[in-house]
C-alpha cells in the first residue's frame, strides 16, 4: 500500500488522470496472457514521455517501489505480472510512429505502437518489417523488444532481435542512455542493444526504438500439405532446407491441434492426418514459383497425402489464421491453456514430438502441438484446468520433463516467450550455474536494488530435474 | 618479468614447446596491425584446448598477469598489443573446423581457423558464411567474433554477430560456459553471446563458436561506374536503396585511392574520376540479372560517365581485389598508414567525405577515403610517418575531428575495427558518460580485477572533444 503522499508525487509528475489505483485496476493489472499467474500492483502509471518516465523511475528507488513496465500483457511467461507488487507502467500515451526514414531504411517508434499498425504502416510504403508474433493484433513493440519476440518468419527473416538499432532506455538509476544508431556497422563497445533486446524489463525501460526495415517482398505463395505421418512431415523439413529453400513460413501443427482448430474453423482440416505443415515463400515472382514448385515436388515425395495451394490472398490468409489462432481455439476447450515454447534444433523435431506425446501420456495430461517447425519453435499447450491443483501439478512436471529434453537435445527452455516468473526456476538448466552467475552478476552491476521487475527471470531456486541424462 | 618458477607452471600445462619467452618472440608479439601501438608480451602461450585456456586462465589469476587473447592480429585498433604485458594466447592449434552440420545449417569451429578457409570449406557444400572482413585470407574467427567484424557484404547480409549462434567462453575466473545454441529462437535469460561478439577479448576468451550458414547464392554480377562527383556517386547509392535494392556489395573509392591503386595494380582505373563505385549483386540468375538492370539504369541516370560490367568471375574478384588491396596500395606509399572506420547513416555518406577532405587540409595531413558505401561504413586512410611526432599529432587530431563529426551525423567512432586501446578515449563520444559506466560496471562485475586484455577499450580519461556541436 502507497500513502497518499506519495501516491500524490506520481500524480504531480505525470498528471491525476494518469496515476490509477482503484481496485478495479489493480485488479485489471494483476495479471497478463500467462494462466496462473497472478499479483496486485500498488499503482498505475501512463507516463506520457521519456522525461516521465525517468521521473517515474526516480520516485520508484526513493520510496523503493518496484517498477514493471507492460505492453499489452500478451506475454506467456508471466513477465509482465507485477510479482512484488509496485508500479506496471503502462505506455498507451507512448505510440506513436515517430519517424520513417527511407533513405537508411528505418522506422523510429515509442513502445506503445502496436506491432501489427507498424507493419501495414510500413507496407504500405513498400518496406517491411519482419518480426510477427501471433499476437501481433495486440501486442507492442516495446513488449516484443522487451521479450525478443519470434513469429512465423523467423526461420528466413531472424527475430525481434536481428531489427533493432537504437534503442532508447531509461536505466534503474533514472538515466536515459541512447544505444546504437541508423547504422549496419557499429562496435563501439559492448552491444547493449543486444543487451536490453530480450532482457524482459529487469535493466531498464525502453522508450524509443529505431528498427530496421527491408524492402517488402512483392510476392509469396502458400501451401498446406496433410501427413499420415509425424516422422514424414519432419522429414518435409528438412528435405526443404537439404533442397536450400529457405521458406519465408514452414508451421507444423499435430493431430491433436487439427482436431481442434477445425472444430471451431470448418476450414476442411483432415481429422485423421498425424500432421500438417503451412508453407509459404515470398520474394521475387520467379523465385517463388520455382521454390514453391520444389517444395511441392518434395511434399509429394515424401508422401504427403493432400497438398492444397492457396489461390488468392484470402485463402492464404485463412490458412495462416488457422495456425495463428491455435491457441485461441485450443483456450476454448478448457478453462486454462498454458502454451511452452520448448525449441530444438530442427534435426530434432519428429523426436521432440514423439517425446512430448510420451511425456503427456505418462503424466496423464493433455497436451497438443503446433509451432514454427522450421526455426524447431514447438509450442505444447496443455489444456486444462487451474483450479484442478492435482491436474495443475501434473502438467507442470510434464512441462518440467519437456524442457529438460529439449535442453537435452541442445535446445532451449524458450525460444520466443521469455523467462518471465513462469521459467525462472528453469533457467540454470539451460544456461547452467556459470552462466546463470553471469547474468545475475549483470542484473547487480545495473540494477543493484533489484527495482526492475523483480522476480522474473531470476528465481531463488532452481528446480530439481526430473530426468538426469549424461548426454 | 615473470620468474622462471612461474614460467614453468605454463610449461607444465600446455608442453615447454608451447610457453615462448624469447626475445624475438616477444618483439614479434609486441604489435599488431595497428600502426603506432606497441608493447610487450611477457610470455606467449599456445594452447591446445578448452581445458587447457582454463588453465592458464587460472594460473593467470594466482599471479595478476594480464591476458591478452590474439587471433592473427589484424584488428586496425591496436586490439591485440599487450598494453600491460603478460601472456598473450595463440590459437594456433585450435584451429579445426568441428562439424558441419547441414541439417541445422551450422558449422562449429575453433577459434583460430581462417575466415576464407571457412569460406571455401563452406562453399563447397553449397553453403555460404557471409562475413568477409578485407583481411579474411588471414584473419582468424576468432578474431572475429572478438571484434564483431564487418566486411564488404555487410549491408545486405549483416556482420559477424548476425551469424554467431553458439559460444564456449572461458571466462575470467576459469569457468567454461556454453551460450546459445543450434537455434533460431532462444530467449532463455541476457543475450551473452551478443555481449561476448565485439567484447574484444575483455569479458573471456571464445574456445569454440558455432555459426549460422545460408545457402550460397548461386550466380553473382560485378559492375563498376566511375563518377566525376562525389555527390552524384552517394546520391547513386541513395537511389538504389530507394529502388528497394539491396546489393550484396555497394563499395566506395575516393580520387586518392583511385590513384594509388590505379598506380599499383594498373587496371585502368581513371585518375580524373573523383569517385568510383564498386557495385555487386548476388542471388538467382534471373533476380541478380533484373537489379543488375536496373542498378546500372540508375547510375546512368545519375551521370556515371563510364560502367564497366565484370565479364567473368576472373573480372569481378579484380575489381573486389582492387577495393580490398586499397589498404595494401596505400601503405606502400609511406612509412605508416592510419586507416580507421568512421561510420555513418547511409544518407551522410556525401557530407561526411566531404568533410573528411576539408578536416585533413585543415590539419595539413593527406587522407584518402574508401570503403562500404551501402552501410555508411568509411575508410579514412591517413598515409604518413610514424616517425614524424608533429605530423603525427596533426593526424592524430584530424581523426579526433573526423569520429567527432561522424558522431554529431548519427554515427559511430567505429564501424567495424573495435575500440582497443587506439579508440578508448573516445568511447564516451559515441556512447556518452552513462552508457561507458554502465559498460564499465558489466566490466568489473564480469572481470572484477581487470585481468582480461586489460587497457583496452575504456581509458582513463575521455579525449576533449576538439568541435562542440549542438544538433
Amino acid at each position: 500500500m502507497l500513502s497518499p503522499a506519495i501516491i500524490q508525487e506520481f500524480e504531480q509528475l505525470c498528471g491525476k488522470e494518469n496515476v490509477q489505483h482503484s481496485s478495479a485496476t489493480k485488479l485489471a493489472y494483476s495479471y497478463d496472457a500467462t494462466a496462473n499467474f497472478q499479483a496486485l500492483p500498488d499503482l498505475v502509471v501512463s507516463p506520457r514521455n521519456t522525461e516521465e518516465v525517468s521521473g517515474i523511475v526516480k520516485l520508484c528507488q526513493k520510496h523503493e517501489i518496484p517498477i514493471v513496465p507492460r505492453g499489452s500483457g500478451t506475454n506467456l511467461a508471466a513477465g509482465t505480472t507485477p510479482t512484488k507488487g509496485g508500479v506496471v507502467l503502462l505506455f498507451r500515451h507512448m505510440n506513436h510512429i515517430l519517424e520513417l526514414d527511407e533513405e537508411n531504411l528505418t522506422v523510429t517508434v515509442q513502445p506503445g505502437v502496436i506491432t501489427d499498425e507498424l507493419h501495414a504502416f510500413v507496407e504500405d510504403k513498400g518496406l517491411f518489417y519482419p518480426p510477427d508474433p501471433s499476437s501481433g493484433k495486440i501486442s507492442t513493440l516495446g513488449g516484443n523488444i522487451s521479450e525478443n519476440s519470434g513469429g512465423l518468419r523467423g526461420l528466413k527473416y531472424g527475430v525481434t532481435k536481428d531489427y533493432v538499432l537504437a534503442l532508447e532506455v531509461v536505466l534503474p538509476n533514472g538515466e536515459v542512455i541512447r544505444t546504437g544508431g541508423k547504422l549496419a556497422k557499429d562496435v563501439a563497445g559492448y552491444d547493449l542493444t543486444s543487451l536490453m533486446v530480450g532482457s524482459e524489463g529487469t535493466l531498464g525501460i525502453v522508450t524509443e526504438a529505431t528498427l530496421k526495415l527491408v524492402p517488402k517482398p512483392n510476392h509469396n505463395q502458400t501451401l498446406l500439405a496433410v501427413f499420415d505421418s509425424l516422422e514424414k512431415a519432419a522429414e518435409t523439413v528438412s528435405a526443404i532446407i537439404a533442397a536450400k529453400i529457405i521458406p519465408a513460413t514452414l508451421e507444423f501443427m499435430d493431430q491433436g491441434t487439427i482436431q481442434v482448430v477445425e472444430g471451431y474453423k470448418q476450414i476442411g482440416l483432415p481429422l485423421d492426418a498425424e500432421a500438417i505443415l503451412l508453407i509459404e515463400q515470398d520474394g521475387p515472382e520467379e523465385i517463388v514459383a520455382s521454390d514453391m514448385a520444389t517444395v511441392l515436388t518434395i511434399c509429394e515425395e515424401y508422401g504427403a497425402r493432400e497438398i492444397s495451394k492457396a489461390k488468392n490472398e484470402q485463402e492464404a490468409e485463412d490458412l495462416r489464421r488457422a495456425r495463428k489462432d491455435a491457441l485461441s481455439c485450443l483456450a476454448q476447450l478448457t478453462p486454462t491453456t498454458m502454451l511452452e515454447d520448448a525449441t530444438v534444433p530442427r534435426s530434432e523435431i519428429a523426436p521432440m514430438v514423439r517425446e512430448i506425446i510420451r511425456i503427456a501420456e505418462k503424466y496423464d495430461v493433455r497436451i497438443h502441438t503446433f509451432g514454427h517447425a522450421g526455426d524447431g519453435n514447438l509450442h505444447p499447450t496443455a489444456v486444462t484446468d487451474a483450479r484442478n491443483e492435482e491436474e495443475m501439478k501434473r502438467v507442470e512436471d510434464a512441462f518440467a520433463e519437456i524442457f529438460e529434453t529439449a535442453v537435452n537435445m541442445g535446445g532451449t527452455i524458450t525460444g520466443e516467450h521469455g523467462v518471465g516468473e513462469m521459467k525462472s526456476s528453469y533457467l540454470e538448466w539451460k544456461v547452467g550455474p556459470s552462466g546463470l552467475a553471469i547474468m545475475q552478476s549483470i542484473k547487480q552491476a545495473i540494477d543493484p536494488n533489484n527495482m526492475m521487475n523483480p522476480g522474473k527471470m531470476f528465481a531463488k531456486s532452481t528446480r530439481k530435474r526430473v530426468v538426469v541424462h549424461n548426454g
